[in-house]
């Protein structure tokens, strides 16, 4: 929520107080990148003298720390008392939003209920009964499988249903380069795990879907962002980064960006590898929704002949997610680390689900499901676009396809959430798509939204109500 | 394989190589406590001085350090290069055995082959039917749930199960006490996460399942052994050790032990809790064997009434590996803390394997397969010990149930297993159990082992050959 510019004198102490709650419930992770002074006075409705007052509060509370050119950053050991007392100080404006509830909510949606804050597809779209006979099929296949422990690698059908699936976006990888992970998500903590020590420096796309990026902050990692445009990356700030920053890691995705659903140019992921290799850094290029764009666009790991993308895929957004079945595809060298990591961290792969998930993408109904949820997409995206844009919202983009719309409503979006969820809709505000959650005018909106006839309502009544 | 006695000269050498290759290969992981000189001595068969010499070997080329008043043990940091030279150095007498190789061998085996080194039941013992048939009726099951994402703590019908089985056992804890995880290992590699910290130390069993370990290794915690004894860890060697050591955790478990298949006194978990009281260290119960024990026996947590307890349960051996379906229960406020780093681990529970294991153990045949298990396993465990008695082997114990019989064959154990590998005989030796993998003269052998005629007429025709 904005701080009310009227109270003047307690401004410094507000923001302080705000940014230190942040804090204590990790929604400000340690090691995060505060924003820039500047940044920060324009998102905050403040003059830049308030904001440096509040960091120096929080310097002084041992809750941030300077560095050097490079900024402010929540420190990596502070005690919880410390940001409890200094969040507890002066009484807040505004009802928070609660972020946890928000996350929480939104983990246990039901993919029916076409929320514009709705992370999975309309469950309509997916087909349960394709799966579930998928599931059946598996309970009457021959052998004692289930008796034994799985491969460690992970079921090899499934693994080279991924290789030929890959070779189709110009991946070459081999069955033995791809390891199984329960879903994309553990994909990223073994790279994670592999990579990070505390310290160490990752680079994110900003806007993205901080939330996972929890799991590199809790190895004592620094995430920092690199703006997405339209093409990917924003190279120049990369650049202009990369001058006095040295990232272990930078997470990204090619196609069906999240939220922006931009793509990679072809030009752009050719610089991104020849910075990667000049700087010495790794790229983990997630690539969960690259199902619904078919077989377009460029993927990094089909052009990276360094050995510096390591690539994640999953089926949790184009088939079931509860099936928790995603990959990782590295070199080789790099593969047999990752898989004794996996080794350490869970012995061995639950074949049942794997086995589920090969015998459903080596069956056309797989490819004729993705086409049909690719048409309704387009033609969803396409009607929803319209209607936030006769609101007065204003959409990034356009985004080459896929399940979101990224759109500036001009007004605080978690002020927009809170009034949603008071009438049971689930919104996405851009605070859970900035590296430091703070309030934004900027919302993720499923594309499919415009099914929902009662949250278009609510939106239109919100944006009117100005 | 012990060392050639007559090469006195190039004992010390020898000995260092041998040490230096099993760091090398992490036979001898980063924080492993050497053995005592006396220790090595007797084991090595040969002198103390040998020892001390071998040990300054290491000491010189960074392998390992020592600890005052604690011992020797290997480096977190050592280059492999390092250890790959002095392995390199001179040539080892015998041929040692690949220890990489037989737990691959281990984890690939059909549970049906009835090996002396299975660490699964036989698969006729076992229902593939059974579970096959819950996958089937899983895939019946109503809902759309496959297409959303699973809770994080697990499938709520199997944590209510749950629940109540512990409580049979005479454990009180709640379903919302209770994470589910992927097989009991990934719960470990959790608490891991949870307690430890470069430098940390560990207390294990001794003799254990020591590749087990490997996850807190690759922490950087020490991994120290204790002895165990007939009804449980060895209370006056524990003592000793807290006497100048302050562990974080000590992995342990009641019943049923691997590989010794003795189970805890009331008295001594009476003992055990008090001093994790008194020196401040958790206890994790690995109660994986449990449901092969029916409803007898102490386990920890049904006594811990200050909060030391974790508890770590699974259905790999007594139901099917394959389904990777393993939980923790502890206090209220840790269980929240060990969800969140399930969260952040994986995201989401894979509830098909838990509605699969639900399904069965709600149902009666689960406890009829157990009796039939724990009735074929008593009869088979006893022809098995006194075939191995009349070979001359010595038995452990006696076990109070379970899986295996630990015996002591008066000869190489690691030799045994090589020559058993030559005939496609599956051996589980000694330096498996051990916290230094050093060659041992003992065994676990499968209570099922007589039931493998070759098995046990290779055994017979080793042992008689001496």
């Amino acid at each position: 929520m904005p701080l009310e510019p009227k109270q003047d004198h307690r401004l410094p102490a507000q923001l302080a107080a705000q940014l230190a709650q942040r804090i204590e419930t990790h929604a400000l992770r340690p090691g995060t990148r505060l924003p820039s002074i500047r940044h920060c006075a324009v998102e905050s409705r403040v003059s830049r003298s308030t904001v440096v007052e509040a960091y120096d509060r929080l310097i002084a509370a041992g809750l941030i720390e300077s560095r050097r050119g490079s900024g402010f950053y929540v420190r990596l050991r502070q005690t919880a008392k410390q940001a409890r007392r200094l969040a507890a100080s002066p009484s807040l404006p505004g009802s928070p939003l609660d972020v946890n509830w928000l996350l929480r909510a939104q983990r246990r949606q039901s993919p029916g209920s076409e929320q514009p804050g709705a992370g999975l597809l309309p469950e309509s779209w997916l087909d349960h009964e394709m799966v579930a006979a998928a599931v059946r099929g598996v309970g009457r296949s021959r052998g004692s499988w289930l008796l034994k422990y799985g491969s460690i690698e992970g079921y090899l059908p499934l693994r080279e249903a991924l290789s030929t699936r890959l070779a189709q976006v110009g991946i070459d990888a081999a069955p033995d380069q791809i390891v199984t992970t329960s879903g994309a998500t553990s994909a990223m903590d073994i790279v994670a795990r592999r990579f990070l020590a505390p310290g160490d420096l990752v680079f994110v796309e900003d806007p993205a879907w901080f939330v996972m990026f929890a799991r590199f902050a809790a190895f004592g990692a620094r995430i920092v962002g690199v703006p997405r445009g339209p093409d990917g990356p924003d190279i120049a700030a990369l650049e202009s980064l990369l001058a006095h920053e040295k990232p272990k890691l930078f997470i990204m995705s090619s196609v069906l960006h999240n939220p922006t659903g931009s793509s990679l140019s072809a030009l752009n992921a050719t610089r991104l590898l020849q910075l990667a290799g000049q700087h010495d850094f790794m790229i983990l290029e997630d690539d969960i929704y690259g199902d619904l764009h078919g077989r377009h666009g460029v993927r990094l790991a089909g052009l990276d002949d360094g050995r510096r993308v390591i690539y994640v895929g999953g089926f949790s957004k184009s088939l079931a997610a509860n099936l928790r079945v995603g990959f990782v595809a590295a070199h080789p060298a790099l593969v047999r680390e990752l898989r004794d990591i996996k080794a350490l961290t869970g012995l061995a792969t639950p074949e049942l689900s794997e086995r589920v998930v090969a015998r459903i993408i080596v069956d056309r109904a797989y490819e004729r499901m993705l086409e049909r949820v690719r048409d309704r997409l387009d033609e969803c995206r396409e009607r929803t676009a319209r209607a936030i844009l006769d609101m007065g919202a204003r959409i990034a983009g356009p985004p080459t396809g896929g399940m979101y719309l990224w759109a500036d409503f001009g007004r605080d979006t978690n002020e927009l959430a809170a009034a949603g969820s008071r009438e049971g809709i689930l919104l996405a505000p851009g605070s859970l798509f900035s590296p430091t959650q703070l309030p934004s005018t900027w919302m993720r909106v499923a594309a499919a939204t415009c099914l929902n006839e009662q949250a278009m309502s609510f939106l239109r009544r919100a944006m009117f109500r100005s």
